[in-house]
């Protein structure tokens, strides 16, 4: 069904949707290329969300050459019109003859609507092509379409013995500055950045992205006048967070998720968000359960966040990884020992058995300066 | 000074050198190669203490055509009368008119006399090619020559979050096959096994190698009627282990480290090793301080012990690491997160700046079956 040439057109629109990774969000990250056989006429990408799709990019350079070609798209076009008219419709327009496209969309609005549009109006689709590697440019999108949950991706540091602070709480630094720069990047990629008002009234932490502190690499393709701050979400079950804790003041939204709201005087870019209590039982278990978890993640679905990194304590973590909420663990550790007095990483109560101990895959460990990184998916049973 | 075919060669003599790695101890890996250009003519390695050295092998094999050919050593020729005459001699009797050595033998007792003893026969030698692969073959017998000190090599295994056992001590298994596996490569490599009577009061454990635990890929150049068990080396400062304990009646040597012998009666294999005590400063910062560790290792450089692997439990693991005494981490972590209630791994006093805390240079890290295994050196200051 697929040629090898298809396969290298397909692999071109996936290089391309990648630029977009740290613009788009709340949108997904696509890729398009047009071509007539191995000639590329058009391409295109999605940049930032009410700009033009991917599609329309690459209809525009391709012209009057789009007549007879074959469009790759690494997600299926749009059937909708939201604030873009449908891309299907485009397509059709501009009389490309077959569309190849990686996945279906997710999207309850889209789901197959696309490709039938575009099969009702005579053209040859194929679906499928490179499939897992469109997918990998969008699991948070993906996950919130298809659950109704954004995708968790849970940073953690550590030394080698799974330490982040000595027992007077001395922490800094663990990890080096490679590994800080690499965080930048976790953040830049995320819809949203979730910490705690124990991690504010700690460390009155930014919690944003120093465009400064990006790799040259990630700089070189997101210029500094494009930057785009994820959403600061901030458990704050206490409403102990004040309109003078630096983060309040920076640039870039903040949402401050608690149970009762205050009546304070917070900027526009602040907003107090209502989340229920968990059941008393639950808040006993462990400090944070006053906030529902899974309320939280379903609450922040509904503000069009697909991808929430976790940047917090050991609390927030062992009771995101209770609930089962945690997609994907990002490890740094530090080649360090700090010793068993030290504040350990993750706190999680009463396990009595091995098989009680939530385990993870790994799929990926690699160096980042003197540090390790390693990448790792709770098994969910 | 070295050409392409040199380094070929020498290449070949590192290759076969490593086949003894089982079982050479206390005796170095060592390998040659004996050639007329691109050909050889012979070639062997050391395989056990007391069997000839890889010289003599390669000279039986190469007989006659030894005769103007270069001889390719991973270490100097032995220059003195030990179980077997000097290979020095031997490669002047046998009339080759060129040896390239990768590194001089550490060993005072030849220190540059075999160089010396071939070219005073008017050989031309060559010194240092491959040096580092060398040194890599021998990092225990290297050391205890330059230093009078082991090789440590410090094991250690946990959760991702740097923890042993639960709360309760269960702790079965936390790494799986693949890095029990591993664990019996390296007990196989080392010249001895050092614990402590706690881990055998609380195990039991054989300490041993198992050659049926063994990976195929090293039974297959290792058989079963070949192997050799490292020395037990057990600390056990207050006489607590018994000759009822597992490993006593093990095949292979025990030593067990005290500060005064009882009087029971012990198979042959077991000696008890008197070691001083610290002094009871030293003797309140850890339990185990008991025995002064460096006069430990000084007296089991004294047994010929060149290698030592660790396993043993946060205790002794701090105190070698406190002492400076390690010379390689070899971590195993488990995709798993325990919590941190749960046990640590090593136990280290008194920290209170990041400063004081143990760094390590991480020199491999790798996937051993669904775990990690990190390599890491620790920077003595």
């Amino acid at each position: 069904m697929f040629s090898p040439n298809d396969h290298a057109m397909m692999h071109r629109a996936i290089t391309l949707a990648q630029r977009g990774q740290y613009t788009t969000a709340p949108n997904p990250n696509v890729g398009c290329v047009i071509a007539h056989g191995e000639e590329i006429v058009g391409e295109g990408f999605h940049y930032r969300a009410g700009q033009p799709h991917a599609e329309v990019f690459a209809l525009r350079a391709a012209g009057e050459r789009a007549k007879g070609a074959t469009a790759y798209v690494t997600l299926e076009p749009c059937s909708h019109y939201g604030r873009t008219p449908p891309c299907a419709e485009a397509l059709v327009n501009a009389g490309v003859s077959r569309v190849v496209c990686a996945m279906v969309d997710p999207n309850p609005k889209v789901a197959g609507r696309g490709i039938k549009m575009l099969q009702e109006a005579g053209i040859d689709v194929a679906v499928g092509l490179l499939a897992q590697d469109a997918e990998a440019l969008n699991p948070g999108f993906i996950k919130r379409m298809k659950t109704g949950r954004p995708f968790v991706q849970l940073k953690l540091a550590a030394s080698l013995d799974g330490r982040t602070a000595l027992a007077n709480g001395e922490s800094k630094w663990i990890t080096g500055p490679a590994a800080r720069a690499d965080v930048q990047r976790y953040r830049a990629k995320a819809g949203a950045i979730l910490s705690t008002s124990a991690t504010v009234l700690a460390d009155n932490p930014s919690l944003n992205v120093r465009w400064a502190s990006l790799n040259p690499s990630v700089q070189q393709q997101y210029p500094e006048h494009e930057l785009r701050q994820p959403i600061r979400v901030i458990i704050d079950s206490r409403n102990r967070v004040t309109p003078l804790h630096q983060l309040i003041g920076l640039p870039g939204e903040t949402l401050l998720i608690r149970t009762q709201a205050d009546t304070q005087t917070w900027p526009e870019s602040v907003q107090q968000v209502l989340v229920p209590a968990t059941a008393v039982q639950a808040s006993i278990a462990h400090p944070l359960g006053q906030i529902d978890l899974s309320a939280l993640m379903d609450t922040l679905a509904g503000h069009d966040i697909n991808h929430i990194w976790v940047e917090a304590g050991a609390g927030l973590a062992g009771a995101l990884l209770a609930a089962g909420l945690v997609d994907e663990l990002i490890l740094y550790q530090a080649p360090k020992l700090m010793g068993s007095d030290s504040r350990g990483l993750v706190d999680l109560r009463g396990l009595t058995a091995m098989a009680q101990v939530p385990e993870l895959i790994i799929s990926d460990v690699r160096m980042v300066g003197p540090d390790i990184r390693i990448t790792a998916r709770p098994i969910h049973n």
